[in-house]
């Protein structure tokens, strides 16, 4: 297949420039050596692209791919059975005695191989490809020990060889404290959470380190030396903040110039501000918020008025947010959390980039990697609309055309 | 391919008898001719069906296929700009006046041709499909004139045929009032609804008759007339009611016998028993709950305890459910609904057949269609666990393995 292409015949949300979703309504995109060599209305394509293989849209819609960017796809067995000893009406305590919880994704992570770790989280990747996503970010942090966290991280990289996608890695030891060290939390630290990243930086395993500040999990304090760390080692950070109650996680997070805070149904406007001055991306994971039948709202309005940028991610995960959804998600934080559908497709491309420090995708803009979805929709506003429907017609992928 | 065939190697989710699903945890089902000929333990299999043409399910599970027993699947148009425009902050006048509302579907549903209605309809009819569905029930209602009612349930029967998959077809003539009909609802039961319905029978488009009672819709009064009609055909009833209040419309129903009352948020126990003693069933709608952000919901425990039946249903509609996934609906229910996994389950097999009024399906039993779903899952308690995900395997319609 040639690797220089012309797609012309139907609208381009850029996701770029002032119009809204950056749209030109009769536009053209140029691909050449996986990146986007132009791009403009079909009216002005200069005469430079005459010889790229053309394909004709038909109408349909191109927009930037999509991008996950907050997964734990990566995990052993599932919670189906805990899910239905809730709906049951077993108590947290019965649920955690019959060996629910985090520990029990903990306990079959920490029991299967890297192969089987790959193999159960290849169909979950495959869902989301079929929806046009092109990156995801993949965290570890279902291990709690060395061997784990690094196995966890080695399969989020086998699955970037084994699917056309992109993976970011992150690194999250500090998710929660194993049983073993249930109440020594500064030991876990010290023995396994350091040490591991030491290691999987070592291995070329870690994009960025993540930490869930929340008082079921970590204190600010204990963050704040996972984050030196990883400051010392030059990598970004992010973090599972304000989720359940406002410990100043975001704020936190923004001192350290992080990435993103993630969750924050119980940001303030303090912690917005702190965030809008670091350029910390706000991302909210309104699948968590649906699963949890939470009733605290992340704070919008706040984050449009500091003009904090916005991303959203499925959170796949076995616990709270069993989705692999990626345009559910979108009509998720446009029902729930009452985002335009602008931008809900701008938080799964433009600032979903931005959320994992990518500068190079996002956008259908001159030079970037081209990674596109083309859409059987005639205007963007569908992508959020509709509800477990994939209007999905080709995906590409570094300027390849991609079966899925 | 043969027409006799035995599946076996995992468990079946029967769905009927007194275990939780009904489950055979190493199970085996024969079919021939259509229609499931045993089923049982694996180790119980009769020498009878040595000859069967054997298939693994290497450790997968069959369930009875699935049934989307409450839809409006064929419409024109879409409201994904009405969607927008409501999450832009435009007033319920605002978007009326910009022709938003249900009038817009009616407006683009009879601009539409029936090739035009039923190439709509396909992609949406193919996702359900895709996740195991074999039964849908298709309601006219967006034509509210005598002949795009009419081409409405052509385009639902044309579906049947242009894919494996069994309609049935309900006429909602009684939907809402047209505009050209405003505040002159019995003249719009007289000249439209009642001539249509007779048109519509006679020409063999109606399996059940169905009406949308509500202070924006039709009173009791006016349902009771269509329902008489109905009666006098011989045509099984069905009732939208008690959704965005109490005017007592399942109790209504239930005096015809209904085979169902859908919604039904706002029923109350006098309600719930008169639906016990009818034997009507109750169809809850967990998307159009959620897309309308909907607090009060439908009475679960009292449904329980009156052991009226529960089944579930997309209400695939472009304005408040455009929900294409049976799936999906099983999650909202468990999550929203607080219904167990096997209720959910039951929902969309055993009860939607029952609100149907077909007895010739949804559970896994001998003499019944072989209509069935193999699932890449190992526990029943899966389906309703994951959010936006399809481990769909193979579907069996009619004895058939279909592609998708
Ligand atoms: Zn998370
Ligand atoms: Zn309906």
């Amino acid at each position: 297949m040639s690797s220089r292409k012309i797609f012309a015949g139907g609208p381009v949300a850029t996701m770029d420039g002032d119009a809204p979703y950056g749209l030109l309504p009769d536009g053209a995109v140029a691909v050449a050596d996986g990146l986007i060599a132009w791009v403009g209305a079909a009216s002005d394509v200069p005469t430079a692209f005459e010889g790229y293989e053309k394909h004709d849209l038909k109408g349909r819609l191109i927009t930037p791919a999509l991008i996950d960017c907050h997964t734990h796809v990566v995990y052993g067995g599932n919670r189906a059975r805990e899910f239905e000893m809730r709906l049951q009406g077993a108590t947290y305590e019965e649920v955690a005695r019959a060996g629910g919880g985090i520990v029990s994704t903990v306990k079959a992570t920490r029991a299967a191989s890297l192969d089987e770790l790959v193999q159960d989280a290849l169909p979950r990747v495959d869902a989301m490809i079929a929806e046009g996503v092109s990156t995801i970010e993949i965290k570890s942090g279902y291990g709690l020990d060395l061997e784990t966290e690094l196995r966890m991280l080695r399969a989020a990289r086998q699955i970037a060889i084994l699917r056309q996608i992109d993976v970011q890695t992150t690194y999250l030891g500090a998710h929660a404290t194993p049983p073993e060290y249930k109440g020594r939390e500064d030991a876990y630290i010290d023995e396994v959470v350091l040490p591991a990243l030491d290691d999987a930086h070592a291995e070329g395993l870690v994009d960025a380190v993540d930490g869930f500040c929340e008082g079921i999990a970590f204190q600010p304090h204990h963050i704040a030396r996972v984050f030196d760390a990883a400051k010392a080692l030059g990598l970004p950070v992010k973090l599972h903040a304000e989720q359940l109650s406002n410990l100043g996680g975001a704020k936190l997070a923004a001192s350290y110039g992080a990435l993103s805070a993630d969750h924050i149904e119980y940001l303030d406007e303090d912690g917005v501000i702190a965030m809008a001055d670091a350029g910390t991306i706000g991302v909210v994971l309104p699948g968590a918020f649906y699963t949890l039948r939470e009733t605290q709202k992340p704070p919008i309005d706040l984050l449009r008025q500091h003009n904090v940028p916005i991303a959203l991610a499925t959170d796949c995960n076995p616990g709270s947010s069993p989705l692999t959804s990626l345009l559910l998600t979108m009509n998720m934080a446009s029902t729930l959390f009452r985002l335009t559908p602008e931008e809900s497709l701008a938080g799964v491309t433009r600032n979903a980039a931005r959320a994992l420090g990518l500068a190079d995708r996002g956008v259908v803009a001159q030079g970037l990697r081209a990674d596109l979805a083309i859409w059987d929709v005639s205007h963007p506003s569908e992508l959020a609309y509709r509800i477990g429907f994939n209007p999905l017609h080709t995906r590409i992928f570094g300027g390849e055309l991609c079966s899925a």
